[in-house]
């Protein structure tokens, strides 16, 4: 049985420069939410890639599309940098339609019933994001993924339109260092508790709980922050607090990989860090509900799977010994810790 | 949302020596297909993991295991060998319970209707089978994954006991060498054509169907055979049939290893290798049937992800130069080629 190449949305067109708006001229107005989200997240793209260029020394490079229907992206990749294997931040704008069962899902977990309406063929429906990871090379130096998205479905058949955000920062070294987890950690608690005193405890645990790796029976990193279908408040509040955690990313990550950049290792610790990619990659294809909506949606593939760590190992029955620092990693995995007070 | 440990299967519990049988002593007898065709994946195992190690000079560490209910399994990994770099020849018992979704497809794939039966709660079933797949260090020496099984539900709820057997042999070269194929293809279609002559035309085209990446657009190799839900004959017949596919295995796979594992190639060639095995951590994480099963009915993991090559690697947007050697594996894997007259 070959399954179908996904349809839902239709094959990009790589271009030559990113333009100004991703949105549909005329349609989606600048001071939509839409406008406004879009405009944050090129705003991080920029930021953030300057930061990261400025640490590393080398260059991202820029690969732009757009869909005869509207929407598009942006994908930037700085690949075999001198801190960076591979980082890549990307962002998008999709006009599609997912499934009547996905839609129900969705509007469920958003708080709105379907009032008995009868939901069939495909919902149309709006996203717009960032996403990021970026693997050092260094094995002290951990890798970090960020995604902030804003998701809308029009209205249909009788149901009013739906809205909501999501998104998280998390962090995945190799090896336990409870000042660079605590500086992390810290980092995204003040700007959770910025916004609402309530936000951290639950976003940390809803991290904790996302990132987890059922047939490992472990997380596949050291977690962050983690959100979604949030739409309990005042749209402009949600939005503030998606722009904040996009705005902490540089001060909560850089400064790590600033210190463990250049110590030094050996041969079998690099070899414990390709094993921790190999988790990584399960997570992602096996379980990342980003990864796994992209690849079956039909989204740009390249961009979906620019999250994948260039280099990944897999050792059969590898166990670290009792005691190691290896087996505290594994431990902090299995059993999440709280960094801050 | 914490998904948890899949709780179908009883954990497993490692022993030191593998037992002669892993059936369930005094129920399950060893005259009958469950016992005959314990044997025959057992043999199969001895026979090509003495062949594999004869070629490469290492040796197969072995691990067994059982469960409490009954079944178990046999590992056997040579990692790190002087010719592969991961080979891994398993066979595996398994006493567990499907949802009854499953059932149903299954029992509908078989043949069987269900007559209206309600099937609530989780249907009892058995599973054997051997599965093997072979990562060279070589860019010329092709991987090779077989996996033979049988497998039968209980009687349930007043529907009979159903039986099917499943299984193929495929290839995944980084290289096209069509001498290389035309010996593989046409080992296999031998094999068939010795149980019926509609067998190879049939398998292979299910092989090119089966083993697709639908993200991608291509297939994770350049195929083989493959059936699943054979039930159409006497037992006798398709057991003869699985077996003699296994029995081939070693005249299929290992002269073209033999030739081919001492071929000098470069670093770049290396690195194509790497992507190409990269697809195959994507096809048997996000697609093979197999593999999703174990995850998810909690079987042996590290047996599961045996599969996996040891080194795979994700470049951004790495596309072969039209009219290269990398661009020629591409377009077989896009559209499957016809190896045998």
């Amino acid at each position: 049985r070959i399954v179908p190449q996904a349809m839902a949305i239709e094959k990009e067109e790589q271009i030559a420069h990113a333009p100004d708006s991703l949105l549909r001229q005329d349609i989606d107005k600048p001071d939509s939410m839409r406008g406004q989200f879009e405009r944050a997240i090129r705003q991080a793209q920029d930021s953030i890639c300057a930061a990261v260029e400025d640490l590393d020394g080398g260059k991202f490079r820029e690969d732009a599309w757009t869909r005869p229907g509207g929407g598009g992206g942006i994908s930037r990749v700085l690949q075999g940098g001198n801190v960076w294997e591979k980082a890549g931040v990307s962002v998008s704008v999709v006009y599609g339609s997912m499934p009547a069962e996905a839609y129900r899902a969705a509007t469920t977990k958003a708080g709105h019933g379907t009032n008995g309406q009868a939901i069939e063929g495909r919902v149309p429906f709006f996203a717009a994001g960032i996403s990021s990871v970026m693997h050092p090379h260094n094995v002290f130096a951990p890798t970090m993924h960020f995604n902030y998205r804003y998701f809308e479905t029009d209205e249909y058949n009788g149901i009013p339109p739906q809205w909501w955000f999501g998104g998280g920062s998390d962090i995945t070294p190799c090896y336990v260092n409870a000042e660079d987890m605590q500086h992390f950690h810290g980092s995204y608690k003040k700007v959770c508790d910025r916004h609402d005193p309530e936000f951290h405890a639950k976003f940390k645990k809803w991290a904790d709980d996302y990132f987890y790796i059922p047939h490992r029976g472990e997380r596949r990193g050291l977690g962050g922050i983690f959100f979604d279908d949030l739409n309990d408040r005042d749209p402009q509040k949600l939005l503030a607090f998606a722009t904040d955690c996009m705005g902490s990313v540089k001060e909560s990550y850089l400064p790590i990989v600033d210190t463990r950049k250049d110590e030094p290792y050996t041969p079998e610790q690099k070899s414990w860090q390709q094993l921790r990619r190999g988790r990584y990659v399960e997570f992602n294809l096996v379980y990342d509900r980003g990864t796994t909506f992209g690849l079956k949606t039909g989204g740009r593939i390249e961009s979906i799977l620019m999250s994948l760590p260039r280099t990944a190992q897999w050792d059969y029955n590898q166990q670290p010994e009792p005691g190691s620092p290896e087996a505290d990693l594994l431990d902090a995995c299995q059993n999440p810790r709280t960094w801050t007070s």
